[in-house]
């Protein structure tokens, strides 16, 4: 995932992109990648989605990694530590909830 | 990354929860986190929103990961390698675009 | 309120829809244009979004609004009904809150 | 509906909140509301979902409507003549499509 980033941000940084990464706009961003993607499921079933359009989805499921790792770098956040501090928690509940 | 997937894949099957896993909920789920990831920046700026919710904000980046990581493992996609071919693309395009 | 509705009903209807317009995906598509009016705003500023894009978020806001009276309409819903409600129980709270 | 944009306006007034009504800010409202609404149908068939939670739906659905009368209110825009204008375009269109 690290090197993910390192990719992701210099191809920002090259662009000049990085004054207009604001945290809102990544959230706004995220939302909209996140849309773009459910919107392939517009009307059809699971299979019928998956059948037709493979492609975009998995594309759109990779702009919605791109904006989120972007905004854990803005915000010097290392998404997988999170999550095992998360992990952590779960690990308190039992299994048969 | 992987190493990811595997503790959510784990953590999903003890809890019986993959028969439930089909693709459009999970896109659905992605949507909805990504929208609970952005409550934390409405009526806000970044700065406000930073100050103030910063624990929220990563937990619900790592929700929408989560969700994301489901999906690409119900599909059988490599995120990284989608990812890749993207660069790939992006690099046929000049930076000052 | 009841005549937009009366035409959008009669526009499906004319293009055989109807069987097609289950409430999950007009819950969907709510999500979805409401995202397509969001990224009017994505990178700017209130004010830089009006000004560039006054059409189109007016047309976006439209989209949302047909969705949503397709949604009350298939769910035999009246809107201002269930506003009134809702204004009655606000009422309850005094107004410094 | 202009007695519901009134009432809202009125609600909202006396409340003091008109100065953080930013359009941007009411865009994210209103994705974020079509969220909690989609939230019902999450991992449910329609049917399920309304069955189960109809009620909230319902409020959901007016509490999209009220951050979309309140945008419509910000920006000056008639929703009905939007509408008007959107079905006399759609009618040059014929319906075998």
């Amino acid at each position: 995932m690290k090197k993910m980033i390192e990719k992701i941000t210099q191809f920002r940084d090259e662009r000049g992109w990085l004054p207009f990464h604001n945290e809102k706009d990544l959230a706004i961003s995220i939302s909209l990648e996140a849309n773009e993607l459910l919107e392939n499921f517009q009307w059809k079933s699971s299979e019928e989605a998956v059948a037709s359009s493979a492609e975009n989805i998995k594309e759109e499921m990779a702009d919605v990694l791109i904006y989120l790792l972007q905004l854990a770098d803005k915000m010097g956040i290392d998404l997988e530590e999170v999550f095992k501090k998360m992990e952590k928690n779960a690990s308190k509940y039992p299994i048969n909830n």
